[in-house]
C-alpha cells in the first residue's frame, strides 16, 4: 500500500525533467532509489550503476521507472519483473511490437503490474477532445507534427538507429493522441517515409489511414517532420461530420472547437500518469496500450521509401 | 455441427489448387457458394460476383474462407462477422497488424470464430522439430528461403505493392514455422532490406533475432531471397546447445536430425488446416497468431534499408 517505494532507472533528461518531480510531488510514492550506468547521482537517494545492485540492496522496493532509451528496455523489464517489482515504461516501451505483446504475457505470469506510459495521452484537453468525438462521425482529421530536431534532440544519435524510430519518436505522441481520441480503431492505409541517404531512420512521413469512424469520403491524415525552423506545430485538426471543427493544439494541451478555446490548462502530464500508476497498483491491474506502437510498425511495414538529403547533426 | 456449409471468397490459384480439393476431401466441409469479382466459377456450386450476394442467397451458411490478396480481406472479414458467419483467413491474414488484432475482438464481439491460418505451419515434419526443441537451448537457428520471384509469382503485381510484403510474402511461412517450433518467444534484434529501386518492398532481407531460447553466444538468423534461380532453398538449421544438428527442408515437409531423415511426409498442410477449423468451429473457439505478423512488421521497423537494382518481372 502507498507509499509505493519506487526507483527510476535511466536517469537523463526525462527522468530529472518529469519523472522525478512528479514523483517527489505525489504523496503515494516515495523514492527508494536511482540507476545510472553513467554514474548520475541524486542528491540523498541510493544510486547505483545496475539494477541488480538496486534489487540486492533495496529488498522491500515496490516498483521501477524504466527511463532509459528503448534499447535495454525489454532485459530490464524483464529483470524487473523476475525481482518481483512492478514495472512503469517510458515511450515507446519497447524496440519492437513483439517484445511488446510478450512483455504483457511476462507481468502476467509474474502476476506484476506493467504501465506503457504514452505521456501525450495524459492532457485535460486530450480527454476534451475524446469527449467530444464520442459516438461522432469525422468528416477530416489532419495530424500535424512538424519540430526542429536539432533543436529538440540535439546530438541524440540513438534517435537515428533502429529502436530509435526517427520521427516517429515525436510522432509517436500523435499516433497515442490519435489512438486516445477516436471513438473507433484506426489502421494504416498508405504512408511514405522520407529518408535521409546517410540515416536508417526517416526524417518526415506522411501517414493516410483508415477508420470505421470517418464519415463517406472523409480523410484521415497525419504529416511528421523534423526540418521544421522557426514555428513547431503540434496539432490535430478534426472536422466532424455534422459541421463542428475541433483544433488540438499544443501538443495536446489546449482545444478550441469553432475557434473558441474550450480547454487550455498547462501540461501536466507526468503527474497525471504517476496517478494512473498508483491506482493501477492498488487495483492490481497492467496496462499495455499497444494501439500506438502497432500503427508506427504498419506505417514502417506499408510504408513507401523515398530518399532526401543527408542529414548532419 | 458437421458438416459446415461453407464458402470460398476469392477463386484464385491457392483457392483452386489447395482450398477446394480439401474442402472436398473433408465430410465435416460441404461447399455451399463461391465469391469471384472476377466471375470465375466452380461447377454445381452457387457463384457471386460479391459477398453480399452470397450472404443473401446462402442464408444456413456456416463459414467462409478468405482467399483473396491481403488488401481486401479486413472489409471482408468485417462483413462474414456482421453477416453471422465464421471465417478461416489465407496468410498473410490482413495489411497492417493493428486490422488483425482488431479483428480478433471483433470475432470476441460477434461471438464468431475467426482462424488465421499460416499454412507452412501444418506439416508433420514441423510438428516433429517442435518437438525436439522442446525445453532446448539452441547454438544456432538459421532460416535460408531462396526462391525465384519470377518462378513463383509470375506477373503478380500485388507483393510488390503494400500489402504484398515483397520478398516477405515467402519469408512469412519460415517466420510462421520459426515462431511454432521455438520453445521461447522470438523478436527481431536487427534486419537489412534490399529494396529494387523500382520497388516498393524488399526483393531479399537479413534478419537477426534474439530469443530467451539461445544458448549463450548463440545465433538466430533468417536469409530471404527472391534471386535464387536453379536450386531453390526452404530450409531451416537448427544445432542444440548439446549438439545435435536438426534440419528442416522442403519447406517445412522434412526433417533430418544428424543427417538421418526422421520424418518426411507430403504436404498436406490444408487438409490439416481445414481439420483445424472444424475442431475450432466445433469449440466455438478463434485462433488468431499474430506472432508471425509481427516478426515482418517489426523486421521493416527496425530494418535499414539498402536499394539494389531494378527488378523488371
Amino acid at each position: 500500500m502507498p507509499p509505493y517505494r519506487i526507483a527510476v532507472i535511466g536517469i537523463g533528461k526525462i527522468a530529472r525533467d518529469e519523472h522525478l518531480p512528479s514523483i517527489a510531488r505525489d504523496p503515494r510514492f516515495t523514492l527508494a532509489g536511482v540507476v545510472s550506468g553513467s554514474g548520475a547521482s541524486v542528491p540523498g537517494v541510493p544510486t547505483f550503476r545496475e539494477a541488480a545492485a538496486l534489487y540486492a540492496a533495496v529488498p522491500d522496493l515496490d516498483a521501477v521507472a524504466i527511463c532509459t532509451p528503448p534499447g535495454p528496455r525489454t532485459a530490464l523489464v524483464r529483470e524487473a519483473l523476475a525481482a518481483g517489482v512492478h514495472v512503469l515504461m517510458e515511450k515507446p516501451p519497447t524496440p519492437t511490437v513483439g517484445e511488446l505483446r510478450d512483455l504483457a504475457a511476462v507481468a502476467e505470469r509474474a502476476k506484476r503490474v506493467v504501465f506503457t506510459t504514452w505521456h501525450s495521452q495524459y492532457n485535460a484537453a486530450v480527454e476534451a477532445m475524446r469527449a467530444r468525438l464520442a459516438g461522432q462521425k469525422l468528416g477530416r482529421l489532419a495530424i500535424t507534427w512538424k519540430e526542429d530536431v536539432r533543436r529538440w534532440h540535439p546530438g541524440q544519435d540513438w534517435i537515428w538507429q533502429s529502436a530509435g524510430f526517427g520521427v516517429f519518436d515525436p510522432g509517436i505522441n500523435a499516433l497515442s493522441i490519435l489512438t486516445r481520441i477516436m471513438p473507433e480503431p484506426v489502421f494504416v492505409d498508405s504512408a511514405t517515409l522520407l529518408t535521409p541517404a546517410n540515416r536508417a531512420m526517416p526524417i518526415a512521413a506522411t501517414i493516410a489511414f483508415t477508420s470505421p469512424a470517418l464519415a463517406p469520403g472523409g480523410t484521415l491524415t497525419a504529416e511528421f517532420d523534423w526540418r521544421q525552423t522557426g514555428e513547431q506545430t503540434w496539432e490535430i485538426a478534426a472536422d466532424l461530420a455534422g459541421g463542428t471543427a475541433l483544433r488540438l493544439t499544443g501538443g495536446g494541451t489546449t482545444l478550441s472547437v469553432d475557434g473558441t478555446v474550450v480547454e487550455d490548462a498547462p501540461r501536466h502530464e507526468y503527474d497525471r500518469i504517476y496517478a494512473r500508476f498508483a491506482d493501477l497498483l492498488a487495483a492490481g491491474t497492467s496496462l499495455v496500450d499497444m494501439a500506438p506502437f502497432e500503427l508506427v510498425a504498419d506505417a514502417f511495414m506499408v510504408g513507401r521509401r523515398e530518399a532526401v538529403e543527408p542529414f548532419l547533426d
